[in-house]
């Protein structure tokens, strides 16, 4: 009789337990009485009247799912009109919508990769989220990962290959919020006749003037050689993601990007919930600088009491923890305390220190932020003393 | 100067027009007077107003999107509600969730081919849909890909291969609607401690007691060395997908699997809408027999008439077509006289034979199946002697 096949999982799981590192669900009722650091709803659109009213309005009139891939039935004339107002609003010739922003990235990043015979070269940055890494993995490319944040070392790698190329990077990295240098990540790849993709998850309804965007901001949005892709689940508070770019580049995915021709178009709720929070942006620009300023203020506060956090580029303020189990802790301390706060250990984090994740959001008073902060302060190991033993055996988050 | 990184796309496109392979995107309104004999609603629940209502209070109750990652904010009580029906109804101890059926499929293989230095070997059948296949590209294991529905040559291939072992395959091929020989696959897996992924994503809603799914009709669900993925896109009329097995496989799913872990949460209206429809199926299970004989009542009614199309095993009727550009040609007629149906063309189909692809749903009457294959009969190839040529030049579809 041969073994169970699952076996594995229970050895992985118990390695995992071990380390303090298993992961469990905590489903979350529809009023909570926490304030949310943790999600990535930035602008506060996920639950605005005008957002929900146009998810049930869609629901009602085009069908609550899209019933097919877009290039059969999947395709209404509401997924048209996202995609003109999402590149029109980004300053793109045009754009496509997929069901998350996660097979946008796949999308990109496979159809982008060139012929297979013309031996391009994919060229990461080691920071890229998850989406990005597994686009260049799918793809039918090598793939040279350079440290993060290096512009040189990107010139140094595009001119020892000399052929063609497609950079690819985060405009705002996910976990420790940092920004890319746009600016000279495209001069490099102009220069040696690369294309660049960059990922605005992060950066869409934050950066840029109104929240175009930090490609926008950098001055890149509608060059011939620069993709975006975007998702429409942070700062828009749907659901689904959109590449961003050329006529001719968007064309390519309609007819090559296999999580486009293969996968069930965005439902139709996500779609008109993403247009309309897309027409509150437009109508409040301002939203976009208050998420920064509460971003700056969120830093200014966790540092002055003394804890360690990076200057936050965007609306991500990471601030680090001494160990994961402590990191673990602290965030349980935190959500007991009402505040939700996101908690990031390996291996989600690049370097091995165990960060608290903070997010800010355009909706949030500054009464709300300084009462936060005061929780984050207060809880922080060490801030504790004796408490921090007492707090015992916590796992999961 | 070098040249414009994006070059190499027109010269593609060239290709794929010379080839009379381009496909544009087409925009549907919101009421058409057409019969869809192409989306993936079978039991033409996406429209139903119980479902679309869910739809819409779900975004009211829970926002317009999930926020974050399940593993932060994005698990509300509704996608643990989803979860626990989804994994009642289909047999299963446990399930998950995740923000479409081709992120399921990427989870469910990465996360299931054991640990890399194990050495497992993945069994995957030819006529699989291409997230099973870029499930086993991202995987870092070894895989097999054996001839189409063969279990004597996944034998073969598991005996050979004498170590740890994860088959993989469609319940339902998605294209030509041919099934699985589940129970013969599952006991050569059983032989040889291998264990079995099956896609039962046009099998939920179709097969099995109550449209419970092939792998409850086969006797599989439950199992402990089974796992099906599903999808909500397309008997439940929504979107998503799901992953469900043992509660120790979904457990590892939710620490270990990047489309999981690394991904927004399924927007609640999507899994209010599935949710709703579940109990809509629950209530009348008749709606399963009935997309079966309405399948084969098209079938009877296509062969009758002389045409070409495999017995269904599901839902789906796949008619051969001449060529390429008939097929296209043939599609366009069928639309222009009021039948939609899909069209699949090289590369999407694995023998570069062409083919009209018609789906069954529940809620077609008699009388429309009998009008809509007239109209499919009348437009076919040969049948319309010269008119064939004054159609000219369409293309796309
Ligand atoms: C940088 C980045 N890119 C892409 C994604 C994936 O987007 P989505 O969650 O909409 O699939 C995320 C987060 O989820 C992200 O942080
Ligand atoms: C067999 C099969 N598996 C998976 C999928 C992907 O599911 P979804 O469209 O919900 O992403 C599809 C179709 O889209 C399919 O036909």
């Amino acid at each position: 009789m041969p073994q169970d096949p699952f076996d594995w999982i229970d050895e992985q799981h118990e390695r995992r337990r071990a380390a303090g590192l298993v992961r469990t669900l905590r489903p979350r009722p529809a009023q909570e009485r926490v304030t949310d650091l943790a999600g990535n709803d930035y602008l506060g659109l996920a639950r605005h009247p005008e957002v929900t009213e146009a998810a049930a309005a869609a629901a009602r009139r085009w069908g609550a799912g899209a019933t097919g891939s877009r290039l059969v039935t999947g395709s209404t004339e509401l997924h048209a009109e996202l995609e003109a107002e999402l590149a029109a609003f980004c300053g793109f010739e045009a754009a496509l919508v997929l069901s998350s922003g996660y097979a946008a990235n796949l999308a990109a990043v496979t159809a982008l990769s060139g012929p297979a015979h013309a031996g391009a070269l994919l060229v990461s940055d080691a920071g890229n989220h998850a989406s990005l890494i597994d686009g260049c993995r799918l793809a039918r490319a090598r793939t040279a990962v350079v440290p993060h944040r290096a512009p040189d070392l990107v010139r140094k790698t595009l001119a020892e290959h000399g052929g063609p190329a497609l950079a690819v990077t985060d405009s705002v990295f996910s976990v420790d919020g940092d920004a890319a240098p746009l600016p000279g990540l495209a001069a490099v790849c102009r220069e040696y006749g690369a294309a660049l993709l960059v990922d605005d998850a992060h950066g869409l309804g934050v950066l840029g003037e109104g929240g175009r965007g930090a490609v926008h901001a950098a001055g890149l949005a509608g060059a011939p050689d620069v993709v975006a892709t975007v998702t429409l689940s942070k700062s828009l508070g749907a659901q689904g993601g959109a590449v961003l770019g050329p006529a001719r580049v968007i064309a390519q995915l309609v007819n090559s990007a296999r999580t486009f021709v293969f996968d069930t178009g965005l439902a139709p709720a996500a779609a008109g919930a993403a247009l309309a929070a897309l027409g509150v942006l437009r109508r409040e620009p301002e939203r976009a600088a208050r998420v920064r300023s509460v971003a700056a203020g969120l830093h200014r506060r966790v540092t002055d009491a003394g804890l360690t956090a990076a200057r936050p580029d965007a609306a991500v303020v990471a601030v680090h923890a001494p160990s994961p189990p402590a990191a673990v802790r602290w965030a349980a301390d935190c959500r007991a305390a009402g505040v939700a706060v996101g908690c990031f250990r390996p291996p989600s984090v690049p370097d091995g220190i165990s960060r608290l994740r903070l997010t800010a959001r355009a909706d949030l008073t500054d009464d709300q932020v300084r009462a936060a902060v005061g929780t984050v302060v207060r809880t922080a190991p060490g801030a504790r003393g004796e408490e921090r033993d007492a707090s015992g055996c916590r796992t999961g988050g």
